[in-house]
């Protein structure tokens, strides 16, 4: 197996409102492949992809139930602090759910946290350690 | 905010742990920047980090308890349906927990779902429609 991943697949009540998340809270774009089962969002290398839970766990063959903390997080990088507070306060204003608000965190860097309609968590973060290229690739 | 994504952070139980089942299962190499509290491996143009599920938790201020689906899953692409099974058969020798056997799905790809230690499910499929560059990004 490459050291390598293509598609991250997040479990949502509703496609349609999830997918409206990602285009008016993100302003992201979605791929003309996705149909109203579906939402894919082309990112750096994979694909970001927004699928009924109930359906993604029966693809996967298993019991759709869940509660609580997911387990996971995403992390958006930013290129310098002063970024993370702006998109921090866009988010804000467009009525996201701040989950924590930026803060300097004992490894060097400043982190902020957002959900989605679904709970899902977004890490809005700068960390100096961190080499991003211009096509937003960590290097 | 760009289209992109930085970090794939999943919840462990142990760091150890799961860094050995993806060091020794899967194969792959943590960065030098891993250490005993987390660990990194490099992805095409993201980072996968395995971190304690209350520590995570708590970076992100909220209450670690969870139960049941995590509601998302990753994807691993592959070239052909015959790379699918000779990951999985792989896998399998290995004694990972295959969730789902390689089988046609309605879409026309072929599809399988492994679990890691923690239950984190990793789809090993081949999507006809997906173009993989040498890289491993999905283009």
């Amino acid at each position: 197996m490459q050291q390598r991943l293509s598609i991250i697949t997040l479990g949502v009540k509703d496609v349609k409102s999830a997918t409206d998340f990602y285009e008016n809270k993100f302003g992201w774009s979605k791929l003309p492949s996705s149909n109203e089962h579906i939402t894919f969002m082309q990112l750096n290398g994979i694909l970001f992809a927004l699928f009924e839970t109930a359906e993604l766990a029966k693809d996967a063959t298993i019991e759709s139930n869940g509660s609580g903390f997911k387990g996971f997080t995403l992390a958006y990088n930013t290129r310098n602090e002063q970024e993370v507070d702006d998109i921090i306060a866009e988010l804000a204003k467009k009525g996201v759910q701040i989950v924590k608000q930026p803060s300097k965190v004992f490894w060097g860097g400043y982190s902020s946290y957002v959900a989605d309609l679904d709970g899902h968590l977004w890490e809005i973060a700068y960390n100096p350690y961190l080499e991003i290229d211009e096509m937003g690739n960590i290097v």
